[in-house]
């Protein structure tokens, strides 16, 4: 059996990256981060729980990559330079054959990104894994919630849906080819968060969240902290390419309600579409213009005629009632 | 049933601090916090399980203060000023009669330092407590445990044990008078961080470590990264006023390799000793000597008359077989 420390060390350990803004990192009291002048320092924590945020037995190396893929997507939406992250890790049992893969998936998406594992703890519990990570904005630059504007345009990146299909399919809700269910799996998986987009939108966007509870939902904490309402043109909303084998309804309804996206939502004024189609050219992410802010409070949904939709969609909340 | 985002703008949403460090702080994708100029961010996780860190069934009030407590105790051990931290919680069921004394008991002690509560996450599952803390500490400033030099004095805060007397008491390990019991109790669950004596430390102390896992294993930190030694006087170690109407044996063990104790150990230089009673003064903790660092690697005991003590001790390791 690992004892703490040799499992610290023997998985997460690595020494620092030159020239990083980690002064400190895994092995004291606390980690130490050097921010830049001038800038502000992002932070987001996300906690994960076996049978709740992903299934007993999950693979581990996808699961590592994902636990921080998550809080990668929030410093996204926030514009902000992922720095570094802390891991409290509670296990039911060290077990090399589990941690080796899942600290290099979780790794290898660091690396990625330039995001150093600074710190954090490890217990034995009922699996649960909380991540909270630094990112930096330039002073008052960073992509909020509560600043959209009415006559902003409403932009999503990537597409919606597939993570949402392939939890359909295992949970048999719907039937799926194995190749459908397999691909759209990929996005519930391996979600790709979209750091470069957010740092290229910076000056460009107004603001931004990601996508993880359902676009519905997650455009509502925009709206309610902007105090606007908005209109979404449903059969713009960009469906992901297995979603898009199956209904329109089924379409409408994991677009808009899915959840586990990891895209961003964001809104930016009129005059900016070309500059927002250079961003997520220049960060090799597809954008999609989907709605439109407005004064009116209340979010609408129109088709492609501009009729109204009126569907039923509940947004995601752990402790609702099913 | 409270849905996940009335937990939250019920029992931890609050106006920021005017004139605080906190630019944004709960309610969108990440938190910002604006470090000041010419200071580095310190940062900690602790994670606390039901059933191995805490008792199930444990006050939620106590609770809540512990663990912020052993949170702002690893700043302490830097000498970082509290700035805020960051709650992620899973919790079987959203139940008021527990979410209102586990954050008023966490909220109080918050406001005591004056360190806010910036973000989060809530989950259903069982129950884990995942607090993130940041502090800020000039640069080059911090109070690392790399920094101990042989002829240091080495120092403990407060006292020791009766944290590990009061377990030993709730596990029938040793028979206590239940007013004993009682007090001791208050010492395990209701832990005071040495925030004040960590910030009089600065430029003073070279190398400190909070005692969480017990005296000879933390103080073993500090030796393994300083890459020197040291002696302790045993019998100079001060004991809790509880644990100091036991045996001689329980009190070596128990001021030794307890655990929960949350003082600090730290090293200064000998010409420095009025300068670290000021600052013990000056934080109103009392501080004690109680050994030297030395260059001969390795951790040596001594009694009142200098002779050697040979004590088999363990410290605490959360993966260890029993």
């Amino acid at each position: 059996m690992l004892s703490e420390f040799d499992l610290i060390a023997q998985y997460f350990n690595r020494p620092p990256r030159a020239g990083g803004q980690v002064a400190l990192g895994v092995g004291d009291d606390c980690a130490l981060i050097a921010p830049s002048a001038g800038t502000q320092l992002a932070i987001s924590s996300d906690m994960l729980v076996e049978g709740r945020h992903f299934f007993p037995g999950a693979d581990p190396r996808s699961l590592g990559h994902k636990c921080l893929a998550v809080n990668l997507s929030d410093l996204a939406a926030m514009g902000a330079k992922p720095l570094g992250f802390m891991l409290a890790l509670a296990l039911p049992e060290a077990r090399p054959e589990w941690l080796a893969p899942f600290s290099e998936g979780m790794l290898a998406l660091a690396d990625l990104h330039q995001c150093e594992l600074i710190g954090g703890d490890t217990t034995k519990g009922p699996l649960n894994i909380c991540i909270t990570i630094f990112g930096e904005v330039p002073n008052d630059g960073a992509l909020r919630r509560d600043a959209a504007r009415p006559g902003d345009d409403i932009w999503i990146s990537g597409s919606l849906g597939d993570a949402r299909l392939a939890l359909a399919g295992y949970r048999n809700e719907c039937m799926l080819p194995p190749a459908t269910l397999s691909a759209a799996g990929e996005r519930m998986h391996q979600p790709a968060p979209r750091v470069a987009l957010g740092l290229a939108l910076r000056g460009i966007a107004r603001a931004a969240i990601d996508i993880s509870d359902g676009l519905a939902g997650d455009l509502g904490h925009i709206l309610k902290r902007s105090s606007v309402g908005a209109t979404l043109f449903v059969d713009d909303l960009p469906a992901g390419p297995m979603l898009r084998t199956q209904e329109r309804n089924l379409q409408h309804s994991f677009t808009l309600a899915g959840g586990d996206d990891y895209e961003l939502c964001f809104t930016a004024p009129a005059d900016k579409r070309d500059e927002v189609l250079a961003a997520g050219h220049a960060a090799g992410t597809a954008v999609t213009r989907v709605g439109i802010i407005e004064p009116a409070l209340g979010l609408r949904l129109t088709d492609a005629a501009g009729a109204p939709l009126d569907l039923k969609l509940a947004s995601f909340d752990h402790f609702a009632t099913p």
